[in-house]
C-alpha cells in the first residue's frame, strides 16, 4: 500500500472523529482543529526500532500499542487526562504493515481516550521510526502535578512493582498509569508535591526530580516493589521501561494503600532530604548515587 | 554530545518559554503546559533526509527551518497563526550538530511565533528524521479554512509563484504565507471558501481540494504564474514543494493583486465547475488530468 493510499484509509477511519470530544475536525485536511482549555498538556514521544522495540520480537499490535503508551504516560505522570493525539510514521521502504500498525496506534490512542486526529506518513532506508503527540487535560483542581515540587520531609511513593521490564516483555504490554495518576490529584489535592514516570529507571529519573526541586531524594533499597521476576533492586533502578509513577508527598498526607479504581499498589520507597541527587541505601547502611543508574541517552 | 546533555541544552535555552504566551510551562517536565482555547490548529510533519533534503546539499540551518516551515505553511493553509510547537530529532549515530539542528529549529520556530515547547531525541543507524508539531489558533473572524468548501462558480487563485522549487532550492527556503492567510482570511471573510497549501504539486494538491469538496477543479496553464526559471506549466504543476497558497473564493468576490503586507502577488488560475478530479487545460483546448501530476508518495 503506497503512502496515499494509506494516509486515505486513515483518513477515511478517522472521519468519525470530527465533532467528537475536542475534535471539531479531524484528519483529511492541512491541520485537525480542536476545542482546548486553559491547562491544556502536551507531549511527544519517538519509537525507534532498535532502540526502544526489537522488531523481531514484537508484533505490530505491541509496536503501536508501546507508541501511543510512552506518550499517554507521560499526560499521566502529570496527573492528566489524554484528549487527542497525533501520529507520525517514517517505515522502511516496502514495509508491508503500515495499515496494521496505524490501525493498532488509532485502537490503543482510542482506548486511552486520545484519538489521533492527524498524522503524516513516509518512507526510509532506515528502521521505522514512530512518534506520538499527545494532548490532555490537567487535573481540573489539583493542576498539572510538575517535577519541581518536591520539598524536604516529603515521603517518595512509587506506583506498581518495578523491575524486570524488558526481560518480561512488560514493556511493550504496560498500562500508562492515566487512572491513578488522576486519583492521586482528586485524593491528595495539594499534598502532591511531584510526580514523574520511570522510563529510564526510578534512579535516573528520581534524580531528575531532586535536580528540578532543589533537594535530595534517598531510596531505601529493601522497600522497592519488585516484580516477582526482577533480579534485585539494582536491575530494578537501573533498567527502566517500567513506567510506574514516583511521586512526592507532603509530610503526614496519607497515601492509601492501592487505588481503589484499579488496585495498583502505592508503595513508600523514601524520602526527600536537604541536598542533591538521588542515592539508594542498602539495610547495611551502603549508599550508591543512583542519579547515575539507569538509561542514559547515547 | 549525547542525548542527555543535548535535551538539557534545549531546555536551558527554553527555560524562558515559561509564561510567555500560550506557553504556561515550557521544556523540562513530563509535558508542557498550554493555555489554549477554542478553534486551536494542530499539524505534525515529517522531514526525512535523501526524501526531503539532501543532507550533501544543505546546511544545517537550512534543514532546521524547512522542518519547522512545513508545519507552519499547514497552520498558513487553514488562514491560522502559529502559536506552540514540539520538535524531535530521531539523529543518525555520531551526528555531530545535533546541538546546532535543534537550535536552527529552536530559532525558525520562534521567529514564525511557535516556541518549541518540548521534544524528544533519540539516534538510529538510519537518515535523520525530524518531526515538528505545530499549534495554531484560527482566525477569530473567519475561523478555520477547509479544503472542502469549494464551491461550482468559485475562482481558484494561487498565491506567489510556482515551479522549479526543487532546482532552485526555494523548497529549503521559503517562508510559509503565515501572513498572507491570515490576510486572506481578514479581507475576504466567508468569501474564502477553501484553501491548502502547495506541497505536492498544484495538480495533486488542487485535486485533493476537488475531491474534498465534491466538485471539478480547472486550471489554466497560461495563467499560471511561474517562477523565472521554472520549466514551463507540466514541471509547476507536477513537482510540488512550493508551499504557495492554493485557494477558492465565491462568485464576484474581489481579490486585491497582491497581500499589501508583504506584496506577495494573487493570481487568478481557474475555476471551480460541476464534475471531479482537477485539470490544466492548454490555449489550445487540450486538457491534462492534473490530479495525477504530482509528488506521489510511494
Amino acid at each position: 500500500m503506497n503512502e496515499s493510499r494509506l494516509l486515505e484509509e486513515i483518513e477515511r477511519r478517522s472521519r468519525e472523529l470530527s465533532g467528537r470530544g475536542v475534535v471539531v475536525r479531524g484528519p483529511g485536511d492541512d491541520c485537525a482543529v480542536l476545542d482546548l482549555t486553559a491547562g491544556t498538556l502536551i507531549t511527544v514521544d519517538h519509537l525507534v526500532a532498535g532502540r526502544h522495540f526489537d522488531a523481531g520480537r514484537c508484533t505490530v499490535g505491541e509496536i503501536g500499542r508501546k507508541a501511543v503508551a510512552r506518550s499517554v504516560s507521560d499526560i499521566a505522570a502529570m496527573g492528566g487526562t489524554p484528549l487527542v493525539g497525533l501520529a507520525t510514521g517514517c517505515l522502511p521502504h516496502g514495509y508491508a504493515e503500515g495499515g496494521a500498525l496505524f490501525e493498532s496506534m488509532s485502537e490503543w490512542a482510542l482506548r486511552w481516550g486520545c484519538p489521533l486526529a492527524g498524522g503524516d506518513i513516509s518512507t526510509s532506508d532506515g528502521p521505522m521510526v514512530l512518534t506520538v503527540t499527545v494532548l490532555g487535560s490537567s487535573h481540573g483542581a489539583r493542576g498539572p502535578v510538575y517535577r519541581d515540587g518536591a520539598r524536604v520531609g516529603d515521603a517518595v511513593y512509587v506506583s506498581g512493582r518495578v523491575g524486570g521490564a524488558v526481560r518480561s516483555g512488560r514493556h511493550q504490554t504496560f498500562e500508562p498509569r492515566v487512572v491513578e495518576g488522576r486519583w492521586l490529584c482528586s485524593a491528595l489535592g495539594a499534598g502532591l508535591h511531584a510526580m514523574i514516570d520511570i522510563s529510564d529507571g526510578a534512579g535516573r529519573d528520581g534524580g531528575r526530580v531532586a535536580r528540578a526541586s532543589g533537594v535530595r531524594i534517598e531510596l531505601e533499597a529493601s522497600r522497592l516493589p519488585l516484580h516477582a521476576d526482577a533480579c534485585g533492586w539494582r536491575e530494578a533502578v537501573r533498567e527502566g521501561e517500567d513506567y510506574e509513577l514516583l511521586f512526592c508527598v507532603g509530610e503526614g498526607v496519607m497515601v492509601p494503600a492501592c487505588c481503589p479504581e484499579t488496585g495498583t499498589p502505592m508503595t513508600r520507597i523514601g524520602r526527600v532530604v536537604a541536598g542533591s541527587g538521588c542515592v539508594v541505601i542498602e539495610p547495611g547502611g551502603a549508599e550508591f548515587d543512583a542519579s547515575a543508574m539507569g538509561w542514559e541517552h547515547d
